[in-house]
This record gives structure tokens, C-alpha cells and sequence, in this order.
């Protein structure tokens, strides 16, 4: 029933159908083959790191998580299923596959990498093991979440490394996001990534994220003056004003601030802070710093904003800018430079019908870059004897592995490095086992600590805008020879 | 209460705490100062079309009078605002503020332009006008809903420029979306500003648009082989099957689709289409043309897809590309060359507190395309004799309008045009009236429908890709001259 109503409408008890047709005119194919239950293994990972940078930051489990534990058709979902026509005027699915997807409750493991951790090209942050239906019914739903939360959470950290470990980030994107949920989850990433708070009052309530906030240039243009409009609103928030200065003349505003701010201060109140939204932000902060500073205000902080990005944060902070907190909003929200990732879910493996084994699979493609890796895979962190990540290895789980391990570039395969260190962590982690959830999972809170950490322990070198550092990533030389030979296999069915 | 369940999260009763912190500071600051209920104007605009085209498809609207029908602070959102603290550990609010929210009703008149309208810079979208406090608070909503879907609906009106009247449009791009609710709107926006079908279920069901699909290359891997993994998919539709031809080869995979298109024939029914979703599109679109033509399935259509957008698809229609269905994913769902549009929200008008009349306010700028434009403003679409718009003119209501109109160049005042036409229409129309509901919104169906009217009533030259043709969009010359009075004024208080 098409409504009117298109946020109301979300208040349903179901988010099933957010996915793609083929998902579900797949289930059908498969369970008309008798395939539904046949075990497979899917991996979810991004073939390049966003923005031309070194890393990503793993996000989005949460929200995936909380999208499978709600994961059953509701009556409604399923007469909106059975209403569907072909262009025959046929009902697209049959009665009793409906009622199959009725009875459907979610089995599969999962196993994934924490939100928060520094990850690379090729490594499987999501791997799906179970029924080929559902393994395969649930990959938008997973890339959707996953693609975006990650993609918001790294952009956030590229911000956290340009303005340095001690000044503050708001979140102030609500406005330009893409719809609301474009804000909202928006936000809990920026969070995650490294953002201190936000303007967003809804993702303050649902997910406890400082919220912060200073007035618009209409609070004073309903004012006689400047000045009037700064006197009223500290009136409000005498010890929490922070005022926007540049909404006539942005040195005069600084003034006009100052003047407010000692009336505070003789009545036992500290301005909080000045922000700049426009102009020159380097020369105004440096002269707004030294009026407030010649007034005695040196603890009253600068807030800048106008569409910054970690690009012009490090130019601002080169030439000298004096910002203590930094006002991103559209850059971040919607990863203005790259608005999306190009996160995929492969099919690696699949048990043979007579359940003697597993068929491991290959998507190939003309660009070696885009061919899949077979497997049930898992990734090896190696760190060295310092405890710092010194590369990562990913390898299948199902083949026993040889006592000398060498790591084989999947892209040139003539680059190879044995393994020398014993100590490693494995990243990915059990979150579901045949469909009931096991892990413990992390707070937003923690998982930001987490970021703050594992960025910590990597070489600066993968952090660096231009040309960063290639963190070797490789494939169990092993499995790298079996992915070689599948590929050939596959590409001998067609003639030269 | 923060969440670990980010989406079950929204299963809320309200989403009235979507918006900026600082709607709420300043709106304490109203009340506090007794200005709450001061009658105030507030105009919505975009400053730039988006995508350095030469116009926008206004959209939205739908999800405003949506998100302004639920307005109300629920007990929920009150206690969480009075738990917010300030720096000393104060309440941030006064508990009689949060009586006074408790209490509140949308009381404004909101007047807008209908969704699916040809648009131009500087045009109210929406205009607000009602007490200060309320007017203000919805400031963010209207911003986050108005400027996504109408980012999205101008560019789906762009890859329909791109695709011509008569291909099909399936948009894809839910996998890569912002977020689920990124996704959804996304999906209405583009079928509002012209795509025919999405593979989004949920926006089926929500929006009654249609649902297409295909199969992913999984399917095809699930498979001993390629021709096989077709007969199965015919199984399950045998007069609904498209075929993914590019798992190994693609024209083997053309190949194997015609042999199945055969026996579906010899069975009484036909295949639907091939898809394309890798290589050179031109030349696989050719020859897989030739190769279904010359096997005698000349209708069966041929889908492309592979990160397309209105510039790819101009360039492979004049390779002369043979694709009837283009399936557009990323590039249209987030507006990928300008995923956001910078909508603002500014104070035009403000009654003076003695209630003798209006004050009317500009935002001033070093730049003088961002100064605002007071007022309570309409805008006149002039027709020429042949019914098409020959100009934009924006008006204040509250001024009579002289016999003799002309209308200025906002940016160049010595541009002028002497108006002719007696005809034209009013483009702002009442929405609400008192808080009330007044309007019968069109379906979506209807504002899609009026799309495609609008862009064939304008000259073509408003369409083009690069220079477009800009449409003249004029103040109406009594408003110009005070405008520039006030802008004076407003620059007379600061020094030289």
C-alpha cells in the first residue's frame, strides 16, 4: 500500500524487504531446486581503501547485527510478496515459497571484524557461513549498512588525523545529509571515527553522543544588534554560550563578543567560545585570537566551520590558523569526495550437493584486482616484536596450514615475504552462531577507543593523505597457488 | 538511554529531536526573552542547481508535511533534553521550557512549491511564516529532507535526459547507499525525478514503485555451469528472466541465454532480457544485439549496468551502445559528482515587537550571491504566448505590486526586462495554514507524471550537461531597489 506518510511509514515492525529483488527472486530459484539448505560461505570486503588513502575503519557491525536479529518476514511483508506480478500478469512467487519465507529464521554463522579495527583491501570484514538462501538473502542488507558506516567512520579518522590529537571535532551535517538516516548513522560513525560530538539532537538521544550546539545568524538578525543578540543569548546559557560572529562584519562580532564576554565574567560567567563560519579563516582566527587574548579571554575557544574537510583543516593548520574546534559538516556526512564504498559480497565456497566437500568459487573478471578469492577464509594480524602490525595474511580456514608460512601478494605474486613472528591475532570473530548471537558487542564508546588505539599502533606512514604507505596485505602462499589454478580452470571453458 | 539497536532505535513514536542542537538553545533563548510568538518569515532555497546544471526538481515536500504532522515532543525526547547538561554540570534547560515544548503545536503557514516542479536558484521552495520559536525549530528538518530529495530527483531527471524518452531506467544503488533510509528516499527521489523501476523492496512496498531484478554472478557460480544456472533461473520465471551474462565471458553468456531463450520459446515462453555489468559496454551491447537478433529474439531487452551516470550513458548512446535498460546504482542513489545540495533556511521578515509592522532582514555576504533576500516573497512563473515560462519574477506579498513590472538580475542589477506577459502562475502554494494541513498533496505517482510535464514545457537548452542555458529568475524591481537599501544600511554600521 504505496503511503504519503514516507517517515511514518518507517515505524514498522520489519526492515526484511530492505533489499534488492534479486535476493529475494534468487530464494526462490533456490528453494524451486531444492538448493535453500545447501552450506555456502560469502565474504563482505572493499577491493580499495575510500578516498585514495592507506586504511578504513571497520564499521557498521552494530547496525547488522541489529538488521539480522529482526530478520523475519512479517504478514505484511509477505502479501506485498505475494501481490507481485510478472509481465504476464503471473504472481511472481508461489504461494508456498511464501510460506516457506514465513517459517525462515536466520541460521547461518557470522563472523566479523570489530568496529573500530584498521582495515585493508581484500579483507573479508563480514564472512557468512550457512544455508545458500539465506547466506545470499542478506547481502544487501550487510553491504548497505556496512559499506556506509565504514566509509563515514575512516573519513572521520582522516579528519582526527589532520586537526591532531587535542583539538575538538563537531559533527554539524544534519542538514546536508542524505535523508535522515543519512544523518543520523552518519553521525554515530563520525563518532565512532574520531568526531567528539554533534549538532544532531536525535543521534544525542539514541546513541549518547555529546551533542553541542551554538545559534544560527537569524538569532542575530531578530535582534536590534550584535551585540543585543550575544547578551541575550548568554542570558540563556550564561557558562555554555558559544557566538557566531561573522554575521555582519566578523572582526566587529569578535568585539562585540569580547564586550559580552566581560560582562559575564563580572557576573561570575566565562564565554565559552567565538565561531567563525566564513571569510578568511586563517587570518580571522589569528586576529580573533589576539583581540581575545589582549582582552584577557585566552581560554575562549575558536570554533571554525565552512565546508572543511581534512584537506583544508591541514592547510588552515599550515598556514597557522588558530582553531581549537573544528565545525564539519557536509564533507563528513556524505564523504563529499567519495560518497561511497564499493564494499562487495562474493559466494567462496559451497558444499557439493552430494556433501562430499567444499566447491570453492571465483568471480573472475578481466581485472585481476576485481577476481575474488575462494575459501573460508580468515585474517591474521602478524605483529612484530614491538606488538605492531607488520602484515596481514588471509587464508583458508578448511585446509590445514604448513609449518613455514609465506604471505603472497595477490596483485603481483612475484612479492613475498615469509612469516617470522609467532604472535598475531586472528580479526575475525564469532558474532552469530546458526543464527543466535554470541558475541558481546562492543559500546559505540568503545569501539571509538578502539580506532584511537589501533590507529596508534600502526606506522604513521598508512595515515598519510598523499601516497600513503601499502601495508602488505597478502594470501597464505598457498591458498594464493589454489587461487591461481581455479582461475585458470575457469578461464580454460572459453577459447582464446 | 544510548542504543546498541541502531535501527529498531527509529521504531520511535517521534522524530521531532531530528534536528540541530542549536534550534533548541535558541528556542529557549526566545522563550526566555518572551519572543517566542513574534510573527517571523523564513524562506528555503538553493543557491546553485545542483550538478552545474541548469535547473532542479524541486522534491521533498512529501517528507516535510510528513516530519511537520509529527511534530510534538514526546515524555522521551523531554527527559532526555532535560538531562543535557551544560559545562559547570548545569541543566541546560529550564524545566518550564521543557513544559513550554511539551505543550507546543505547529501553529505556522507553510506555503511550497509541488514536488516534481522545475526550479531555479534563489526560489522559495518552501516559505515558512508563523512564530518565531516554531518557525526557527524546524529549520534542520526541512533542510535534511527538502535537499536530499531534491539533489536526487534533479539528477534522475538528468540520466533521463541522458537515456531519452523512450529506454528504462531501473535504479539499483541500495548496496551503496547512505544509510537504509539514504537508500529508500533515494529510490522514491529518482523514480519521482524519472527512473521506472528500483530492485529496492522496502521502497516498493513503502512507495508503490515497481520492483526489478535480475541475478547476482552467485547464482551463476552456485552452478556446475553457466547455462545450467540459466535453465534454473527460467524455471523459477520463465517469462520473467534476465540473465547475467558476464560471470565468465560475456558473449559465451550471451551464448548460453540464447540457447535457453530457445527452449523457453519451445515451451510457450520467452526470455526478458540479457544484463551487462562489465567491459566495454558499446561493443558487448553491439554484439550481443547481433547475436539475439540473428537467433530471432529481437525483443529481448538488453540491460547495462557498471557505475553509470547521465555522462557515461550520453557517451555510449552516441557509440551507438544497443541498451534498452540502463540500471543505475551508486552514481544516482548518492548524487555521486555532488552528493549534497546546499539548500539554506534564512529569516526574511520579522514583525517588529510593537506589532507596528514588518522588519524585514538580509543575511549580508562578503559574497553577494549569498546575501538573502527579504521579504515574504512568491514567485510568478511568466508563460509566453505559447504557454511555455519566459521568466521567474520574486515578489514581497506584502508590497503592492506596480502597474509596470519589471524584473532585475539579482547578480547583475543592469540586466532588467520589462514584463509582458499577462499570464503566468504562482509557484508557492498553501501547504499549511495555522499548523493545519490545507493541502491535498499529489501521489508520487502524480508529481513524477508532473516532471515530465514541467522539463517538456521549457526550452530544451535549460537541459543541456555543459553551459546549460540559464533561465532568467528575476526580483521584481521594487524588490531589488530595497534590497540593495537594506544591504547598504546593514554595511553603513561597519567601518571602511
Amino acid at each position: 500500500m504505496p503511503t504519503n506518510a514516507p517517515l511514518s511509514g518507517l515505524y514498522r515492525p520489519s526492515l526484511s524487504l530492505l533489499t534488492d529483488l534479486y535476493q529475494l527472486t534468487m530464494a526462490y530459484g533456490y528453494w524451486r531446486k531444492g538448493m535453500q539448505d545447501r552450506e555456502a560461505v560469502f565474504h563482505l570486503y572493499f577491493r580499495k581503501p575510500p578516498f585514495a588513502g592507506g586504511y578504513a575503519i571497520c564499521a557498521g557491525l552494530t547496525y547488522a547485527v541489529d538488521w539480522l536479529e529482526q530478520l523475519r518476514f512479517s504478514e505484511e511483508d509477505l502479501a506485498y510478496l505475494g501481490a507481485l506480478r510478472g509481465r504476464k500478469g503471473n504472481a511472481l512467487f508461489d504461494p508456498a515459497f511464501l510460506d516457506y519465507l514465513r517459517d525462515l529464521r536466520f541460521t547461518c554463522d557470522v563472523d566479523a571484524i570489530a568496529e573500530g579495527t584498521v582495515v585493508f583491501a581484500n579483507e573479508p570484514l563480514i564472512r557468512v557461513r550457512g544455508p545458500l538462501l539465506q547466506a545470499q538473502l542478506i547481502e544487501t542488507a550487510l553491504l548497505t549498512l556496512v559499506n556506509f558506516q565504514t566509509l563515514i567512520a575512516t573519513k572521520a579518522a582522516r579528519i582526527r588525523e589532520a586537526v591532531g590529537p587535542t583539538d575538538q571535532i563537531l559533527e554539524f551535517g544534519l542538514r546536508r545529509a542524505q535523508g535522515f538516516d543519512g544523518g543520523l548513522s552518519a553521525t554515530r560513525a563520525a563518532y565512532l571515527g574520531g568526531a567528539d560530538g554533534t549538532s544532531n539532537v536525535l543521534a544525542g538521544q539514541q546513541f549518547g553522543i555529546p551533542v553541542r550546539g551554538t545559534h544560527a545568524h537569524s538569532w542575530v538578525m531578530a535582534f536590534e544588534g550584535e551585540e543585543e543578540a550575544f547578551d541575550a543569548y548568554a542570558d540563556a546559557f550564561p557558562d555554555d554560550s558559544v557566538f557566531l560572529v561573522d554575521t555582519y562584519d566578523t572582526l566587529e562580532g569578535v568585539r562585540n563578543a569580547i564586550r559580552v564576554a566581560q560582562r559575564l565574567r563580572a557576573t561570575g560567567h566565562e564565554l565559552g567560545g567565538i565561531r567563525l563560519d566564513s571569510g578568511d579563516l586563517t587570518y580571522l582566527s589569528r586576529e580573533a585570537r589576539r583581540l581575545l587574548d589582549e582582552a584577557g579571554f585566552p581560554q575562549v575557544r575558536i570554533v571554525a566551520s565552512n565546508d572543511l574537510d581534512e584537506q583544508l583543516v591541514t592547510s588552515l593548520k599550515l598556514e597557522g590558523a588558530r582553531i581549537d574546534t573544528w565545525g564539519i559538516g557536509t564533507k563528513l556526512v556524505t564523504a563529499y569526495d567519495q560518497p561511497a564504498l564499493g564494499g562487495v559480497y562474493k559466494l567462496a565456497a559451497l558444499q557439493r550437493a552430494d556433501g562430499s566437500g567444499w566447491d570453492y568459487t571465483v568471480k573472475i573478471s578481466e581485472q585481476l584486482a576485481k577476481t575474488s578469492i575462494p575459501g573460508i577464509l580468515q585474517v591474521r594480524r602478524y605483529l612484530g616484536e614491538n606488538g605492531k602490525p607488520v602484515a596481514d595474511m588471509l587464508y583458508n580456514t578448511a585446509e590445514e596450514l604448513p609449518a613455514d608460512l609465506t604471505i603472497v601478494d595477490p596483485m603481483d605474486p612475484t612479492r613475498r615475504r615469509p612469516v617470522k613472528s609467532e604472535q598475531y591475532r586472528e580479526l575475525l570473530e564469532p558474532v552469530f552462531r546458526q543464527g543466535k548471537l554470541v558475541a558481546d558487542l562492543p559500546t559505540l564508546q568503545e569501539s571509538r577507543e578502539r580506532v584511537h588505539q589501533e590507529l596508534a599502533s600502526f606506522d604513521p606512514s598508512i595515515r598519510r593523505f598523499l601516497n600513503p604507505h601499502v601495508y602488505p596485505v597478502g594470501l597464505e602462499a598457498g591458498l594464493n597457488s589454489f587461487r591461481t589454478q581455479l582461475i585458470l580452470e575457469k578461464r580454460a571453458v572459453r577459447p582464446a
